[in-house]
């Protein structure tokens, strides 16, 4: 985000704040960012703008820190891909102290991480998930979604818990779903996968993902997870129901359903 | 495969034969085949190299006319994507006639169909897998391994029944998965799919196939994909249970396994 943030000349000065110096200098040594620091405080004051980016998990954990730290007119907002969670710990902590927090889900990435693999271009088309609540202040909103605009992207909103049923659907459980496809091969035997061809390859790519990351998404968001293997569970279920009646009809016709259904995505 | 064949000048004379003249008057015309027929005998007498290919419900029923019309010579092959019907068809018909018959399987295809989709190039680096049994005569199966070569392909060989339980486990099993997948956000919200990003539109690219052709498949190999479906649900039950169970460092442990065996795919 901040060497897009920097392509588009969005920022007068670019802070990294994160663990390690060493995952920070490639940005500073690239241009991408102003100054690196492993001090939230330092890094955070007299800031206008503060972005949270880390894996889920870390997120609720890490909001008090920069709470305590940003300037009163900052505006805070996130890019963890469950909300309902950092939501509520905003609001929390609004309550002693009103800033604006609006919750926010880039859908964009690789599953790769490092400024290595970073791209100025990756938000463009992407879509952006922002969370208002009742409390949020609309000039808030509106500043994080001119930002992510000016980076290329179409910005949604939604409200955090409607956010998460939506993305324990159309992302959490597809990801499970690929990891217990792959996992299923093994299981029958592993040389099958020597005879893997493309539909095999795009259907799992995701399963190649970072253990951590998913790990935390998958606890973080597991009701709404829940629910979601429910409803896959039982399509499953109708259409091996279908295919072992054999009625040729009924099959061909819930099958053109489907394709119709995954035809309107481009 | 007529344009592939045409294109790397692996016939004297390519004909066609189908249902219907009107799907193959434009190879016809594009000059990828020299002569088309809807005449099953007429086709194929004089021929030295029969290619089937049909949806795989089909072939069974298509191959005794074929094998009747065949010179004694001939080698036949096919392109369906289950094999132990067509090659027990095939061993039926050779006790009362022997001809040459190798069962094929060539991983290559768009899930789009008509000979305006029709590429030279669709079969450079796809992997071919043949079926060969205990009475197919090794000249034979040099003869179509060198027919896929030619066109850029990669040949491997399988029993028929290890193909079908492959393919069950790589191929059809994704699909069925995939197919639910869409079904299962239908019924949890339709909205939710204008969220859908990258990741589910992988996911479920394959599920946007043609109807009638998966219809068969699934039919053909319900055996097999009775099994895949069995070792699919456990390991999808078993990452459920992890993920209630809490144990960060177990679930971590079991994703990264994971995606270790993914990776092993390029």
């Amino acid at each position: 985000m901040a060497k897009a943030a920097r392509a588009e000349g969005l920022a007068r000065e670019i802070v990294a704040v994160g663990r390690r110096r060493e995952s920070l200098e490639p940005a500073l040594d690239d241009g991408a960012v102003d100054r690196i620091t492993t001090d939230i405080a330092e890094g955070v004051a007299g800031s206008d703008f503060c972005l949270l980016a880390t894996p889920v998990a870390t997120l609720a954990s890490l909001l008090p820190e920069v709470w305590r730290a940003a300037p009163d007119d900052a505006v805070l907002t996130d890019v963890g891909s469950t909300k309902a969670a950092i939501v509520r710990t905003a609001q929390t902590l609004g309550r002693s102290r009103p800033l604006s927090f609006i919750g926010g889900h880039p859908m964009a990435g690789s599953g790769q991480s490092g400024y290595g693999v970073a791209r100025a271009d990756l938000f463009k088309g992407a879509l952006v998930i922002l969370t208002p609540t009742g409390s949020s202040v609309p000039p808030a909103l509106t500043r994080v979604s001119e930002f992510w605009e000016t980076l290329g992207a179409r910005v949604t909103t939604l409200d955090p818990a409607t956010h998460d049923r939506a993305i324990a659907a159309v992302s959490h459980l597809p990801h499970l779903v690929a990891d217990a496809l792959v996992d299923a091969v093994f299981r029958m035997d592993p040389r099958f996968l020597d005879v893997a061809a493309a539909g095999f390859k795009d259907t799992t790519r995701i399963a190649a993902s970072n253990a951590q990351v998913w790990r935390e998404i998958f606890q973080e968001n597991r009701e709404a997870l829940g629910e979601a293997l429910g409803a896959f569970r039982r399509a499953l279920d109708d259409l091996e129901r279908l295919i072992t009646g054999g009625d040729a009809a009924l099959v061909e016709r819930e099958l053109d359903r489907i394709k119709r259904m995954r035809e309107r995505l481009s």
